[in-house]
């Protein structure tokens, strides 16, 4: 199965949350699962993308059909709890982008 | 050195690049290197952050100032050869999402 986002026609909205993990595991992967799949089962989620390297640095993108469906998740009690568990042990840095995805283009050789 | 993109404050613009590698190398990551580091030189150019996994799957985001330095790096001479490769050998599939930055926010837990 491809692991590239079935995303609808632009315009829609994107959050790219890059990070450097810190060592060792404390839980992370357990978390991580949890919240791809609660992610997935909120209002205007369109798909997501994420990839870790050995290294601990990662790109997880996760597409939205509105802001206020990126603030609704943001704001998630159990995304919450998450997002400060990785503040505090998983992460040692990290940068979230807001996005306004205006045009995409794709090509797939399998199909 | 953090392979977090130190970005200006938004806005600005982001090409998501998102792809899975064919078998074998055939060149592919002298081609990227070369890539990256042309494309860091273009008018425009804000950073460019980039992961792969073991399973070839990818995440390549660069930044920009404005949609008509992403138009320039597109018709680049060099980068269209590679963009051919990249069709014909390096990529089973991939998806280009070009996007308008409009918030981040960031922790660096190291500095």
């Amino acid at each position: 199965m491809s692991r590239i986002s079935k995303t609808p026609k632009p315009p829609y909205y994107a959050v790219i949350f890059t990070s450097q993990r810190t060592a060792g595991n404390n839980g992370y992967d357990a978390m991580s699962e949890k919240m791809v799949q609660l992610a997935s089962e909120q209002h205007g989620f369109l798909g997501a993308e994420s990839v870790r390297d050995e290294a601990g640095f990662g790109i997880t993108i996760s597409y939205w059909k509105s802001l206020e469906d990126i603030q609704a998740w943001k704001e998630n009690r159990e995304h919450k709890r998450a997002q400060k568990l990785g503040k505090e042990q998983w992460y040692d840095s990290f940068m979230t982008r807001i996005c306004f995805v205006e045009r995409d283009s794709s090509a797939d050789h399998k199909q």
